[in-house]
């Protein structure tokens, strides 16, 4: 008997997995031997449906409705946000319902809860869609990777972003420009900080984070920082020194430790993360086992998105029988660790009067607090304007580096804005 | 109660999965919530089992003692090769173990017959490992885009051609010094024809085929060359035009046919696989849901291999409870397309002698049989060489332009050498 499938929230990404449910049945039986058949639609926006085949279909617009039919044994929400989803979840979890959702943000802040709710009741919460779109990184980091440990993770996890960056490096433009242009366009929200400000990433981050190392990782604990102040000189300054600037989750575990932040980091042009531009997300995983290895595809949109959410029905209906899978496992407890102690190489963009002796002693600065320069351009200027002086570094921990910039940035005589510093990879 | 895994074969392959069963059983457990154990390995030579921890662990050296231990519920048969490989897993499959495989030969070889007779007995046959190493291609094709019709598939999915030909086009060098190299440095086998005739890749070709589009794929009619005809010149040529060559499994499917090929092609400097060097394998696949995706990874070697071994077994553990998957759902019988009805754009080089009226008299050639020029490129040489005449093709059918090389070859007053044709992507 065909398996039930009830979707809440018909919108973009529900609307995907609506059509193609109805579409690609015959596809799905084909592939992966399963019958799976929509039955309930819950949608209070009664527009929204105006074009999608419903026959046979019930159509409420009370989630309750859906989540009580007997018929219904695969609950997909797809609202997003906290709340009701939060409460629709649950409710369905309760019910004895699996349950499948792209919500990165709900899964973000509420694992554990949703993880115990799911075990006690032995049903599944499935969340493929919920990271890096059709990309299937959720099942490559559980499934696939079962027997490594995952020494690196970084991954361009938002298209919005990546898309903006690509256009800002290719194209020689203002943030501010594409920005409005990627609106207009509807690659970017509006307004676009859960994007920009990188909280977006953050909450794939997290997911991520704990699939990878069987822990719990507090959202609020994770460092972010986002695009909005990588300039058009940044991006081609790092174009010169051969690199381009991608915002990176990035995970790793040092000293018992997880290393977990979110931040515009320089990748070294021949990187296969290089390669991956426009709206388009890339993962990029070093794992002990199998060493390197990278997953390409569509992080948003209506089809893509909806792929990611059938793979994880037609998983739930091929394991019927098997005990249900937990969302998380969490065999560890972690602790985070202060990015205050990250080693690593840093881009460093001084805004400087064009005065005799800035060079010297901004150097002279950096070499107080033991951070040492791998290279250095400093271009000619029209007299009147800042100067620039871009520096890479050795290998330094941050809070040598940032304390360094902090008080040269205390310069006022010769520091005309505050210094741009960049993580490289 | 852990699930009991039995090893034949500790070769290269096979000693990875004893080696990490073993040491990494806490951390299959913490990840994928299942206890599996090595009870048994069978291996012929003694001394392949020196330098492995087999404490707790049964050795044969026959291989129907592995099969017939009860304690062993899935038998990995890591010996490669058709015979005694596939008496083996029939063997297996009639016990009613499950097993696990990395053999891509007898795979393409007899997968209807081992299909029929794993479900007959209930049990999975499986093989992520056969396809890509640890690339999990077997698993995104099958799960992650099981609502997916697949509109192409291009693979590069033998590392050693991959080595040999990123080095010729890096290094420029020559086919046969890369090959010498290769084979010294253990990337490549001696006699290295299985992979350099492109025959290794045709069977990882015919497996993807075969789960891409649901049917049968008889291993002898797919169209198989190999890189051994790409020169030096073919590699700096194409480089001037913006290209890569990569040995390429193309499958696509044209007018209810199944176009499947392997050969060099010609891949866009700017295409995602042409960022696929050395012995790196990667797998760029179309599908109308999730739209394009590229998995990468290492193809081969002793762990990344044993990490997609293990994946499967992993596997078979969490669907324990649930009905068998078949290796492939044969839904359809799509017959494969002739390769003389393919359409796309061709490199042609013409070795000629440097007269007046050649570059004339070939094009005549080209023009009767429809075949029209996008670029050419001709240069000056010492006197008394053969001058190289290098075209791209506009879109054109197969059969004309090999008819027209085949003419043009003919002409033994002006062609020296035979005409290099090579498609492009």
């Amino acid at each position: 008997m065909a398996l039930g499938i009830g979707v809440i929230g018909a919108g973009t990404v529900g609307g995907g997995v609506i059509q193609t449910l109805q579409s690609h049945r015959p596809v799905i039986l084909d592939k992966a031997g399963v019958e799976v058949a929509l039955v309930h639609v819950a949608e209070k926006n009664l527009a929204a449906l105006r074009e999608l085949d419903l026959d046979g279909v019930t159509v409420s617009e009370d989630a309750d409705a859906l989540i009580n039919d007997p018929k219904v044994r695969v609950v997909c929400e797809l609202i997003g946000g906290v709340e009701p989803a939060r409460t629709f979840i649950v409710k369905a979890l309760e019910a004895g319902k699996h349950v499948v959702t792209a919500n990165k943000m709900l899964i973000a802040k509420a694992a554990p809860e949703l993880t115990e709710t799911a075990a006690r009741n032995g049903v599944e919460l499935c969340f493929e869609a919920a990271v890096a779109g059709c990309i299937p990184i959720i099942k490559a980091v559980r499934e696939s990777l079962a027997s490594n440990q995952v020494r690196h993770l970084y991954g361009i996890l938002n298209g919005t972003c990546n898309y903006i960056l690509t256009r800002m490096t290719y194209e020689d433009k203002d943030f501010e420009e594409v920005l409005r242009e990627a609106q207009a366009a509807g690659f970017a929200e509006t307004p676009p900080d859960l994007d920009i400000e990188g909280h977006d990433t953050a909450h794939k981050c997290q997911i991520l984070a704990s699939l990878c190392h069987s822990t719990p990782v507090s959202l609020d604990e994770i460092y972010v920082e986002g695009i909005t102040n990588v300039s058009r000189l940044d991006v081609a300054y790092a174009n010169e020194m051969g690199y381009v600037i991608k915002l990176l989750a990035i995970i790793a575990r040092v000293d018992g430790e997880l290393d977990v932040r979110v931040h515009p980091t320089l990748v070294p042009g021949d990187h296969l993360l290089a390669s991956v531009k426009r709206e388009f997300n890339g993962v990029y995983i070093d794992a002990d086992i199998a060493d390197a290895t990278l997953y390409y595809g569509r992080g948003a949109g209506r089809f893509p998105t909806a792929s990611a959410v059938i793979s994880d029905i037609v998983d739930i209906a091929r394991r019927a029988g098997a005990p249900a899978q937990p969302p998380f496992r969490y065999s560890h407890h972690l602790p985070l660790r202060d990015i205050g102690l990250l080693c690593g190489r840093y881009y460093v963009r001084f805004t400087t009067r064009d005065h005799p002796g800035v060079l010297g002693r901004i150097c002279t600065l950096l070499g107080k607090h033991g951070v040492s320069i791998a290279s250095c351009i400093q271009k000619e200027e029209a007299d009147d304007t800042p100067a620039h002086i871009v520096m890479m570094t050795h290998e330094t921990v941050e809070s040598s580096v940032t304390t360094a910039v902090e008080e040269i940035d205390g310069q006022d005589d010769i520091i005309v804005e505050k210094t741009h510093l960049i993580r490289v990879l």
